[in-house]
This record gives structure tokens, C-alpha cells and sequence, in this order.
């Protein structure tokens, strides 16, 4: 019989896989000696079995639950139904990859209308035993039957309000005897029975939990954090422990270091008498962590030496739900805790100082996608007292500075952001439900719950903007208006939100760039140090270039020429040359460009100071430069002086129906030599007269769109012939080199044969997805978000490298280009080469560099220490 | 010392690579003991160290040439200038592919100023001796040193003219010494000098021959050929034997068989007193090879012998050069003789009879290129008798019905062609300089010139119709007139040519399509039954599929559904679907197009009658179906009763930048499953009622353009679930396969998880050489042509597969698919199932089938049947 359950006692932390996180590290957990609950889990092999099956738990799962709760009651001498020792248990999911709030979790199963009394005199407290019996029926009747929350939220507030309570505490045993009662009624108007055999709500309850892997918005959340669908969830079978005994009792959720600032110090929240979802709900507002010290301070001593020994076991900073009961602490949870990118990098820093991890170690904390938040613009200090102050009484939740129009609803807000407006999602709370609307919000503002409240946690794990708990304002949602000690604001109004101080302005406040500081300084550059692959920049602009030499960028992976033919003072002189009518019309055109050139490569050149540059030689279709509206046609005739009709009939020539497949690239060389002949002087005289002032520069050459050796052969040779005579003339040389961008499926196929020639290779994965897909980004807009959202793609192929068809290409191209030319440079300039998952990819195909655009410079560094500290190349 | 040179008793047939076709075959004619005059090849590795190096002999080379020279002179008791034993040689090229005509030739190499007068001696006949060295100023200057061949021919036209000679044979001794003389001031006026010393002229003249590889009328030859321009070509050093001694010597070319109908009797043309160029040249008019029998009886009896005796040891029927000398006969050359379609058929049907060859090898004799021509138009017999006849006394040298605008030069005929004119090239004579006109040409006629003249060998190599020798015309080329029997004809006049019979009209005649006959039918049967492969037809029309049935195709490989809706009665509805609002309006236009399309399908099932269709559900994009200018968009607005300023607007949504690579295919199904549902549901109606009638049908269900697993999971989940409910609905069953169509780089590199779902699978050539190179067939045209000529490109890939980049895609994923679906069935459906080379890749892949053009069904059976000989499959 297949092992399907683990007692806690039997795991350890590297089970992820088929213990799910939280389940793995209670194992963990209680191998190293911690005050854990006692406990199985159910592995995700069951889950799968179950979600590939019939949706029946089988006999076989059936009978090794039997068995383990058996166990389970021999160890902690409790029973299901036992009126001197009741067993009572909670049921958790928990997936391999966290996904915190997205699937189901049930509290106080194994009560039911006789055990609740048991457990009442065992307590001697009647009250906190139908408090649990209420929670009971409501979770267990919204997690196993979808029964709406509101139905039973409603019962209670309508008890609440009809005696005055101000808290669920002022509720007497008999308020929640009524309770139980009207919610069993609940059950009845949806012609449901609670089950009142311990055992059978546990068999329902595994199979809500296993179901739950399936809902829409755990859906949602995973394919937002490329998270594959096919992994399954855990079930985590735990004796439940109360935090809801008394003044004794209590529950928290503690960092073990600030999330926010990446401070060394506890983090968090405690409640006296409740159980931990009442902190997470923000239903009550907590108390910080520093209280327990107040409260039971040998609790807290202990609490904080667990932490600590917490934080050197799993290296990292660590996010811990504990319950104390009747003055026992037990630790629910641990696992490495979510924060904000500036944290992240503090405590990174701090740990390698510290010496509890190494700076690879420190390096892997850090999530390089979050890493741009740190070179987030913030609100422009001089301008901000223009503004005038909604409200300063908000907890700084998750940093950032946005600003955007306020919406009270998850689908309105991603509505008008679909429209292009930027949107702020303001809610009294939020819940899993939102999370599409808070994926589309620049900032998420609440006027309930804490730091770790649901909106608080979710916006820092996304990096965008958070403000919570303003409570001074009152966000009326269903009317659509929120009041503040100052006035109203209506949907659609514009604000702006400072998510690293809690404050809300009214209007939009300009921003300026953040600095970096000496911290993340430190930390790119043991990245630097450690990284296998070197990061360029995609850059032409002096301003580009400043931006990526200020990130060290290690060169420029692509220089796009085509840029520099739309300026007013180019552009009639490139026009002129694509509608020349012979070639002399057509050298006349490119000798008034090369001066322009040879100043830009020039200006290039001097900036990076030696630094490698590859030029890419023009490579979008002709077309792109001339007019195509009558309008315009007219116009630029007569700044031509040419003739309309003829500049029409030209236009129509060089229309093509699929310019993307077309006349482009290497293509034009072939048919014009003398356009790349032109590129190449300029380029070369400009390095020549560089190398005259001191500044040596060595060109790298990049011919686009190469999809035959013999394209690459002929214009390299007329490249070669060119410089070759230029050398000649001036009676000086440079160094440079003729490489190629890889692009077609084709140039992969034969990049041997290629490789005899380019003396270099750039995959151009833009151009390469293109090809390979046969998609056309131009025009796949219209079908590739629903391709994402029917799971027919499970992410975008432009923006995370497709491995198993680009990817294979790539692969096969750097084999094949290695063993024809061993040693050969090779790197990737698309889009691609500022993405994590895309960059681990290259660096584990042992590609030499990425280039990426200049602001996205540091979170291709990290990428690349962490791809190398995964799987260092053997040199 | 690597070895260069082989004697001809050191070779045999199999050496062709590096002896080249003719070297190989002297050295199988040695060994097999027929008489061939003494010599040695100089191997093409010399020839390609010739071309990579700097195109110098190396010393090397020279020892090897020398010592052999050495070998020679031994075997052959004859030296160099040795007064009492002349050595004279002929230097010819010979590449291991036969390229007729388009490489060098040097005969008579050896004489000189004093050898001459040794020859006079030898042979006492001092005009001979003058003759030959005339003859060898003439082509040494020509070939060695590239002086124009008419500096020397207007020499003797002076000389003869000044005479009144009629005849080369008139020029006496003192003539021909007054001919060298004036030759010699051509090489001064060039600045030249004509080396004395025999080994500097043979030196010079394989250093010429080595060189003619590269020259442009070999590479535009190797281009049409599709022969890889890496081959080199051996050059052959063979004793001289002369056919110009005298009454008693002569010189011939002649067939085994008949090339042009393929009659079993030799068919060729003798020359009393002359060399072969004589003869292939057309300068003189030769006699039937027949008159051979009369002049030389027993030399005729041994020729007869020596023809049979060749054609059972090369198995094929041979085109042989020969020269009787004083009475002696010397085979100087054979080869696989070229032939028409017609003659290629008849010879390998009468061979395999005759047992000569068996079937297989039968096949291999006919290029299935050419097998189009047996199904070329013939012209209407009912109505030739309406059209004036311009002459019929044309030989027929290579049959077809061709008509045309004549030109009378090359490039005008070639310039015409472009521009869209059918064209004729008519010419005196022609020669490898007109070769590109005669690719352009529809029929070639000339003045000159027999049955293996210059024109009717290409001309029959090429499959083009072509009429030599017409003798009572005069094709004046520098009038651009022709004056015939019954008036005259101007450059740009139509007329029609019958290959068949040599007649030449005036005007257009009418064609009718030619019958097949027995002979066809039979070799075809024979094609069909020894092929791996299956060859389907792409056909939708009942005029296509009678075709296809006509030629035995397996069943259909594509229905292009698509065609399907331009008609009149269809296109308005369709447009509804696509301009539609709603599901609900979308639905109403595709339960309109319903039946036809079950009408469409009910006819092609009951045509094929139980043999496999597969249908290719809807691939194009949308917009096609609608009006792009304003006028036809006011027009459907009106016909659909629709806003005009509505349907501009979808058209413009529906607009792609790049429809090639847009919403089409598959994606169209992901966006609309009810289009495909309604197409398949046709199909499965149609189906289901034939049964009913006891016709069983299979269909083959195809679903285009997927390029990832989930598309074509989620389509085909859809359709099943449509087709099941049909079955649920009519009580009743059919058998049918979902498969997909592989055209996209991604779909082949990912085909094993396409081949889980995938039933089978049929590759889209097009489409996939289209994403592979990132050409659009649309707007490649501007420059595939440029690279064709430029080299860049050796081949169109979209004619025959690319094999290193396309063909490479397809390799891949068809071990792909094979792994993950063993025995699924594969096939070809793009153009390349109609080209014989791509029909070898995809049969050495082991694809089950292609499929191709109902015309070109014949080509196809017997390029399957040829692959499979040459490289079996095992089973």
C-alpha cells in the first residue's frame, strides 16, 4: 500500500514536494525540538489522486487516516468524542510553493452538538465552547458546501446589534447557543446537515481542502506567480491547541525580523483570548508583539530564543503563527516571511554581517522581480506640502509612492484599469476575492486591519504600494464615497499614496527617482562578483547609458541604429534614400547621414570608455520610415520636392503584407551594401578617432535577421572590404568584431554554420518568439491575455522564456555554435534578458551575457548570482 | 603525398566524386576492355584545393601531372614534340553530375610552330596537321586566355568568304597556314603570347578547366540543376585520336536508343573526316549514324556490338561519343543518355520487358521531374488544320505544344518573360550563352543544327518543347525577322510549336490535355506498388478529386474548408459570422453555412469512397472574408444591411499588421468554438448519412496552426464533446480521427506532447518554411529571386526542402511524435508533397505519406518509388 501520511515526527524540511511547505516545516519543526502541536499530513500525491480521480477519497486514503488518527489519539492520549480527553483537530492546506488565503482551512473539527458540552466541562468554560462550535459550523459550512460567509456574518451581527455588543467578546453562552441554532438553520434553508460524526467531517473536510487547489482564485493567484497547476496541496491534520481559554491564553503572527524595514526585531501581533484567524481577518485590531513582554513575560523570552533559533535553521527571516494556551506556547507555523524589496535587502545584508548566512545565501533571499521596487520613484519631497492631506493615521504597509483614480470594488477598479487609467483600490478589508483588483491597482488603501492583514501581506509580496488600517477615514463602498476629517472623495477621484509613510494626498504629487543606497550597493555588487554571466544594457541615448553605467552595466548587449533615423534633422535624408531611384541617389542620401552617425557612435564610444558595445546594423522594413496617410505623403513630398504620385507609387512598392517576414535586416544588405557599408565607416572613423584622443574601442558588429550562412558570408565580406579600405586610408587599424543576431528558427538550426563566420551571436528573442510561435506581438494582443486566462498559455512567451520550444532553440543554437567555433561569445539581447526565470534559463545553458534595458540592470545582476548559486558552471 | 591523379585502368564507375561522371566512366570503359584511347583524371580534390587556394597548380600537383604524363607516354610509345611518335592530348572537364556544354575543352594540346610540322610528317596530310592547330590556337585562346571565339571565327568566315569557299573542308594547307598566322595576331592584339612548350599549355589548360567551375554559365546550369556548387569537377588528360585523317576516319555521337521516342535502334549522326565538335557544334550538317553501316560496315557491326554491351552494363541507355581513326574505332565517352518523358518511359517499360533491368531499376531511369511532360497539352487535332502552317521542316527535338511571342536573342526573350509574355526564343543556333533564355523560353526553335545540337539537348534536359534544323527558314537575328516559305515573321509575333512533329504555326492553335498510356500505366503501377509511401492528393473540388482518383491517389491529405465559402451564396453569410455582435447572432450565420458545407462534404466522402480524407478545419484569418477598399465595403453594407460606418470599423479591428503570424487557425477556434463545431459537425453528419447508405467513411479531422499542447487539448475537448452529442442524437456511430497540422517551429520542437492528443498529424510545409527562414511568401518574392541568382540561396525553400532548417523541424518532430504516439500517421500536406527531392527527405524520415496536387500525383508515386529503391525502409 502506497504511503500516502506522514505524523509530523516522520518528515523533514526537504519533503516539500509531497508534505507542501507547512507541512514539511512542522515536520521540520518538531524534529528540531520545537513545541509543536502533534499532527499528520496528507500527502499531495493523495491530492493529485484525488483531483485526477473521480473526486472520492478512496478506500485506501480512507483507511491510512484511520490509522494515523489512531495514532494520533494514542500519542496525545485524546479521543474523537471523548468526554474526559475530547480530541479536537484543525485541517489545513498547504502547498509546496506558499499561497497564503488562497485555499481552505477548518478549526475545531471533531464537535458537534454532545461534544460541545464535553469540551464545555472540560474547560468549564461553556462560552468559548459554543464560540467554537459556532466557528465550527461556519467555516466548515462555507469550506465544504460553499455556503456564502455573509449568510453567517449576518446572523451574528444581527445578534451583535440587536443586544448593542460592541466585540464578539460581549457574546454570552447563550447569544451563541442562538447562534449555533440559527446557523444550523443556514444549513437547513440550503438543505444541508452538519455531519455530527467526528470522522466523517474530517473525510468532508480533506476533500474541501484537496477541492480547493481548484478554485478560481487560488487559479489566479498561481498563474500570477507562474506557480504550476499541477503540484497539489497538502492536507495538514493538527490537534487544535486554544488561544481562546482565557485571559492565559492568546494567539500572534510574529516576524522575526520587521518585513517593512528589515529591522532586527520581532515583528507582529498578539491577541489576548482568540484564535489566530482573528488576528489574520483583522476582525480585532491586535496588539503589537511587544505586549506579550508586558503580559507573560517568559512567553515572550521563550518565544523570542525560538525565533532566533527559527531564523539560523532555515537561514532567512522567518513568518511564525503561535498560539499560547493556558500559559503553554505552541508554535502553529513557520515559514520564510514575505517583505518589501528594501527590506529584503536590509536583512539580507544584515544576516551575511551577522554571519547567519553567507552572501550567496544572503543573495537568494532576495526576489530579484522585487528588487525594482527599490528604484521605485518616490514623491518629490519639495512639492509634497502643496498637497493637501487626506489622512496620516494609515500604517505604512508596503512602499512605494502612486497615485491613480479611487475605486471600491475589485471589478471596477481592473475595469477602468483595462481602460488605461491607473487605478487605487480603497476597501474597508480585503479578501482573496480581490485579488484580480489589487493585481490591477497601483496602490490597495484599507481603513481596517494591521501589517499583516491580507491587504498588507499580498501588496508586499506583489511590490505594489499598501496602505492599511486608516482609521480616520470611512470607506463607504456600497455608496461609493469615502469620508475624511476633511471632506468626501467620489469614485474616480485622484489621490495620490506615500506607501512608505501611511499618507494619503489629495491629487496627483509629482515624483523623482529614489536613490540607491550604500546597502544595495553592497549587495549588487557581491551579486556582480558572484554571477556567471556578465548584464549589458540595450541602450543608445547618453541618458540610457548614464542610468546603466550607474548600475555597472558590464556593456552595451545592443545598440538599436534604427533609432537614430527619426530625428527631423535624419529623417529626410533616410527617406531620401529609401525612395532613391537609383544608386546614386542613394549614396548621395547616406553620405549626409554618416556624419550623423559617426557622431552618435562617437558620443557612444566615449561614454563607455572602453566598455564592449555591439552595434546592431539597420533591421526594421524600410517602410517604417516613410509616410503612409495621404496627409502625410503630401507633406513630405514637398519637403522632399518630389513628386506626390511618384512618393505614392513608392510607398505602394514598399508595402508588404507581412513586413514582419519581410524586407528587413540582412535583407536590405543584400540589396543595398551601401547602407551597412555607411554604418560600418562611421563606426569604424569613430573608433579611429577615439583611438587617436587615447580611447581604445573595439566594435562588435552585429549583422540582424541572418537566417543563412551565405548572408552572413557576403556582408561580412563587403563589410570587411569596406574597413579594410578605410584602414588603408587613414594608416591606422582597431580591433573589432563581425557577429550576427540569432532570430529565425533557422539561424538556431545552422548556428555551426554560422558561427564559421560571426565572430560573436545576440539571440534576439523578441524576433524569435515571433518565429517560433508564429505569433506576431503586433497583433497577438487580441488573443494572448485570453490565452493566459483559459490556461491555454500558462504565461507570456515575450516576457519569461518559452524552454520548451524557444528555449530548445536557443539550446540547440549555443551547442551547435560552440562546437563549431569553441570559445565563441554569446548572449541574449531581447526582452528576455531582463527576466529572472529567463535569465536562470541562459545562464544554466551556459550562454556569457544578458542584456537588458538599463533600469532593469540590478534585477538581471541578482538573477544572475542566484541562477549561478543554484548551479555553479564547472570551469 | 596525397594521390591527385588516376590512370583510367585505376578507376571504375563508382569514383564519380572524385573521377567526376566522364573520368569514372573511361575508367569503367578501360576496365570492362572496350577501346578507349590511353589517359588519366586529374581528381576533383585538385580542382577544389584549386578554387579554395589562390587558384595556382601547386607543385605538387604538377609532379603528380608530370609523372603521369611520363606513365602515359610509356603505355603509349608516343612524347611530347617526338618527331617520329607525336603525343598530342585533349584536356576535358567532367563534374560527377553531367553538366553538358558548360564547362571547357581543349583538343589537339601538344602542337606547336615545329609540331605542327612533325604532325604534317607523320600523318603526310599538312592540311590535317594545320587544321588541328588552328583548331587549338583557336580554343586555347579562347578557353585559356578568354579572347572572344568570334575574334577567331570572323578569321576564317574572312578567309572562306574571300574564296567563295561554302565549306570549312574547302580551306587548303595554305589557308589554314594564312588562318594560324592571322590567330597569332589575335593573342598579340590582346597583348598575349600562345606558349610553345606543350607541358605550359597542358598546365594552362587544366588551371582553365578548373576555373570554367565557377564560371556564370555553370553556376546559372548548377542552380537550374539544384547541383551544389561544392563539387569541383575532374579534368581528363586522353590521348587525341583523330576522325579528320581522311575518308577512312570519322566521327559520331549516337544513342542506344531513340531519346525522343525511345524506339530500341541507334539514333544518332555520324561525320566522315571530322572531329566531334564537329558534330555537336552543328557547324556542319551530319549524316544518321545509320549511313555508318554503309560507309563502314564492320566498324558499324562493332559499334552496334559495343551500344548493347553498355546499355546492360550501366543498366540505362547511353549517349556515346566515338571516333573512328584510319579505320580504328575508340569509344571517347558515355553516359546515361538524356531523353524525353516519353522516350525515358517507353525505354525503362521495353528494359524491364527485355530484361535488361528489373522494375526498380526501370524506375530509377526516369526523372520524375520530367514525367510532368507526358501530361503536357497537345494540340487540337480537330482544329491544326485552321492555323497556316510557317514550315514543317523542323526536326522534332523535344516534344510538347508550346505557344509563344518570338524573340531572337537571349535576353529580350528572358526580359519578355518577366514582364508575364509566354515567349519563343528562335536562333540560327544555340549555345551555353543563351541558356537563360532558354529556361524562360516556352519552345525553342532554330535553323541549325541536328538532333544532339546544343538546343535540342538542353532543351530535352529541360523538358521544353524545341524544333531544331528548320532548313527552309532564315532567322535573321540582327533584323529580328524571320523570312519563311510563305512570308515573314517579326520579333513579338505569336506562333505555335508542336514538339511532337516539328510543324510550326501561325498564331495560337488550341491544346487539349494529352492521354496517358498503357505504357504510363503500367510503369505507374509498378511506382505505386514498390513506394514506402502513400501519395494523397490536396483537392476539394469534384474536378480535382476525378483527377486525383485518375491517377490512383492513396485518398485526400488536405481539404482546404476554406475555399469553401468564397461562393456567392456562401461569402454573405460568412461575413455575418464574422461582423457579428453576439454568440447569438454568430450562431444564426453558421446555421446557414451548415448545410452547404454538408453538402460540400457529403460529395468529396462519396467521390472517395471509403478512402482516407482529411479535412483542415478553417486557417485563414478572418479580414479575408471582408472588403478592405471603401467602395466594397459600401457595397456589403448595403447587400448585409448593415451601417456602412459599423462595418468599417470591425473591418479595421479585424485589420492585423502581420496576418501571417495573427488571430487564424486554431486561434480563431479558442476564440470561437463554434465555428469549428460547426464544420465538424458537417463533416460528421455527411458521414453519418452516407453510412446510412452504406458508404463508410473515416474522416480525418485536422485542426491547423497549434503550436501548444493545451490549444489543441482544448479544441479537440470541444469538438468531441460535439460530436458525441451528435452521436447521442442520431443513435449511430462513424470511426474518425482528430489529428493536427504541424507548421510551426514550436509544433515541432514540442510534437511529442501534440502527438498525446494529436490522432495524427500532417506537416504544412508552407507555413512552417515561412516561420522558419521568417520569410513571407507574400513579400519574399522582392528578394528570394535576388538571392537565388546571388547565391545566397541555392534553392527556393519553398519548392524543395530546406533539409538543414525546415527539413531538420520536421525530422525532429516526427522522432518526437513517434516516441510519445508509436505508429501515429504522418504525412505532408504543404507544396514540397509534390517535389521529388523533398519526397527522398520525407521518405528517408519515414513519413507515411505526402500529399500534393492532383497533376502532380504521377510525380510524386514515382519520386516515393525511387526513394524507397535507393534506401529501403526495414520493417
Amino acid at each position: 500500500m502506497e504511503k500516502l501520511l506522514y505524523h509530523f515526527s516522520e518528515g523533514n524540511a526537504s519533503m516539500r514536494d509531497i508534505l507542501g511547505g507547512k507541512g514539511a516545516n512542522l515536520a521540520e519543526m518538531t524534529r528540531i525540538g520545537l513545541p509543536i502541536p502533534n499532527g499528520f499530513t496528507i500527502s499531495t500525491k493523495a491530492c493529485l489522486a484525488f483531483l485526477d480521480g473521480d473526486r472520492t477519497l478512496s478506500q485506501e486514503l480512507k483507511q491510512q487516516i484511520d490509522q494515523y488518527l489512531e495514532e494520533m489519539e494514542m500519542k496525545t492520549g485524546k479521543q474523537f468524542s471523548n468526554p474526559n480527553s475530547l480530541l479536537l483537530v484543525s485541517v489545513r492546506s498547504g502547498a509546496a510553493i506558499s499561497m497564503p488565503g488562497m485555499m481552505d482551512t477548518i478549526l475545531n473539527l471533531g464537535l458537534n452538538d454532545q461534544n460541545v458540552e464535553y469540551l464545555a466541562d472540560l474547560t468549564s468554560n461553556p462560552r468559548f465552547a459554543y464560540d467554537c462550535y459556532r466557528r465550527l459550523l461556519q467555516m466548515f459550512g462555507n469550506v465544504v458546501y460553499g455556503i456564502d460567509g455573509r449568510a453567517f456574518e449576518d446572523i451574528l451581527d444581527d445578534i451583535k446589534s440587536s443586544k448593542a455588543y460592541s466585540s464578539d467578546l460581549d457574546l454570552t453562552v447563550d447569544d451563541l447557543k442562538e447562534v449555533v441554532r440559527r446557523y444550523k438553520e443556514v444549513y437547513q434553508a440550503n438543505q444541508l446537515t452538519f455531519p455530527q460524526e467526528p470522522i466523517q467531517q474530517l473525510y468532508d473536510a480533506v476533500k474541501a481542502v484537496f477541492a480547493s487547489w481548484d478554485n478560481d482564485r487560488a487559479i489566479v493567484y498561481r498563474n500570477l506567480n507562474h506557480i504550476p497547476h499541477t503540484m497539489g496541496t497538502a492536507v495538514n491534520i493538527q490537534e487544535m491547541v486554544f488561544g481562546n481559554l482565557g485571559e492565559t491564553s492568546g494567539t500572534g503572527v510574529t516576524f522575526s525580523r520587521n518585513p517593512n524595514t528589515g529591522e532586527n526585531e520581532l515583528f507582529g501581533e498578539f491577541l489576548l483570548n482568540a484564535q489566530g484567524e482573528d488576528v489574520v481577518a483583522g476582525i480585532r485590531t491586535p496588539k503589537p508583539i511587544s505586549s506579550l513582554n508586558d503580559l507573560m513575560p517568559k512567553i515572550y523570552y521563550q518565544f523570542n530564543a525560538i525565533s532566533e533559533k527559527l531564523e539560523r535553521h532555515y537561514g532567512d527571516m522567518q513568518d511564525i503563527e503561535f498560539t499560547v494556551e493556558n500559559g503553554k506556547l505552541f508554535i502553529l507555523q513557520t515559514r520564510n516571511g514575505k517583505r518589501t524589496a528594501k527590506s529584503a535587502l536590509n536583512i539580507a545584508y544584515e544576516m551575511a554581517m551577522e554571519g547567519i548566512v553567507d552572501k550567496g545565501q544572503a543573495l537568494m533571499q532576495i526576489n530579484p522581480s522585487a528588487i525594482n521596487q527599490l528604484l521605485h520613484p518616490m514623491f518629490d519631497p519639495n512639492q509634497v506640502a502643496n498637497f493637501p492631506v487626506i489622512t496620516d493615521s494609515g500604517l505604512a504597509a508596503s512602499p512605494g509612492a502612486a497615485v491613480g483614480h479611487i475605486y471600491f470594488d475589485a471589478a471596477t477598479a481592473k475595469e477602468h484599469n483595462l481602460m488605461g487609467e491607473r487605478v487605487i483600490l480603497m476597501r474597508q478589508e480585503t479578501s482573496p476575492e480581490d485579488i484580480e483588483g489589487m493585481v490591477s491597482s497601483a496602490a490597495i488603501v484599507t481603513s481596517r486591519g494591521g501589517l499583516t492583514s491580507h491587504a498588507a501581506v499580498v501588496a508586499r509580496g506583489m511590490g505594489t504600494c499598501c496602505v492599511v488600517g486608516c482609521e480616520d477615514i470611512r470607506i463607504k463602498e456600497a455608496e461609493k464615497v469615502v469620508e475624511y476629517p476633511g471632506g468626501v472623495l467620489h469614485e474616480g477621484d485622484l489621490i495620490s499614496v506615500d506607501g512608505s509613510t501611511g499618507t494619503l494626498y489629495l491629487g496627483e504629487v509629482p515624483t523623482i527617482p529614489s536613490e540607491a543606497d550604500e546597502r544595495f550597493e553592497k549587495i549588487m555588487t557581491w551579486a556582480r562578483e558572484i554571477a556567471d554571466m556578465k548584464v549589458r544594457m540595450n541602450a543608445e541615448t547618453p541618458s540610457d547609458i548614464e542610468t546603466g553605467l550607474r548600475f555597472k552595466a558590464a556593456g552595451i548587449g545592443l545598440v538599436r541604429t534604427e533609432h537614430m533615423f527619426f530625428g527631423s534633422d535624419r529623417l529626410p535624408h533616410m527617406r531620401r534614400f529609401i525612395l532613391a531611384e537609383n544608386d546614386q541617389e542613394r549614396q548621395a542620401a547616406l553620405d549626409n547621414l554618416i556624419n550623423f552617425q559617426k557622431e552618435d557612435f562617437s558620443t557612444i564610444f566615449q561614454q563607455m570608455e572602453g566598455l564592449p558595445v555591439v552595434v546592431r546594423l539597420l533591421d526594421p522594413p524600410l517602410h517604417e520610415f516613410v509616410p503612409s496617410s495621404q496627409e502625410d505623403i503630401a507633406q513630405v513630398a514637398k519637403q522632399l520636392e518630389m513628386d506626390p504620385a511618384k512618393l505614392n507609387r513608392r510607398v505602394l512598392e514598399l508595402h508588404e503584407v507581412n513586413p514582419m517576414l519581410g524586407h528587413r535586416g540582412v535583407r536590405l544588405a543584400i540589396s543595398y551594401p551601401m547602407l551597412y557599408q555607411m554604418q560600418v565607416q562611421a563606426i569604424i572613423e569613430a573608433a579611429l578617432e577615439l583611438k587617436a584622443q587615447g580611447i581604445n574601442v573595439e566594435p562588435e558588429i552585429m549583422i540582424p535577421l541572418v537566417g543563412m550562412k551565405e548572408e552572413l558570408k557576403e556582408s561580412k565580406a563587403f563589410l570587411e572590404k569596406r574597413i579594410q579600405a578605410i584602414f588603408d586610408e587613414k594608416g591606422d587599424t582597431v580591433d573589432y568584431q563581425i557577429g550576427t543576431m540569432v532570430e529565425l528558427p533557422r539561424a538556431c538550426l545552422t548556428a555551426d554554420q554560422l558561427a564559421e563566420d560571426a565572430e560573436f551571436i545576440s539571440f534576439g528573442t523578441n524576433d524569435l518568439t515571433q518565429m517560433t510561435y508564429g505569433f506576431s506581438r503586433d497583433d497577438a494582443g487580441k488573443f494572448i491575455q485570453s490565452y493566459i486566462k483559459d490556461r491555454v498559455l500558462a504565461f507570456d512567451p515575450f516576457q519569461t522564456i518559452d524552454q520548451e520550444g524557444v528555449g530548445e532553440l536557443v539550446k540547440i543554437a549555443s551547442q551547435k555554435a560552440r562546437a563549431s567555433r569553441p570559445g565563441i561569445t554569446m548572449g541574449v539581447c531581447g526582452e528576455l534578458g531582463g527576466d529572472p526565470k529567463s535569465i536562470e534559463f541562459f545562464h544554466n545553458i551556459g550562454l556569457d551575457y544578458v542584456s537588458c534595458s538599463p533600469f532593469r540592470l540590478p534585477v538581471a545582476q541578482l538573477a544572475a548570482a542566484q541562477a549561478t548559486i543554484k548551479q555553479p558552471r564547472k570551469y
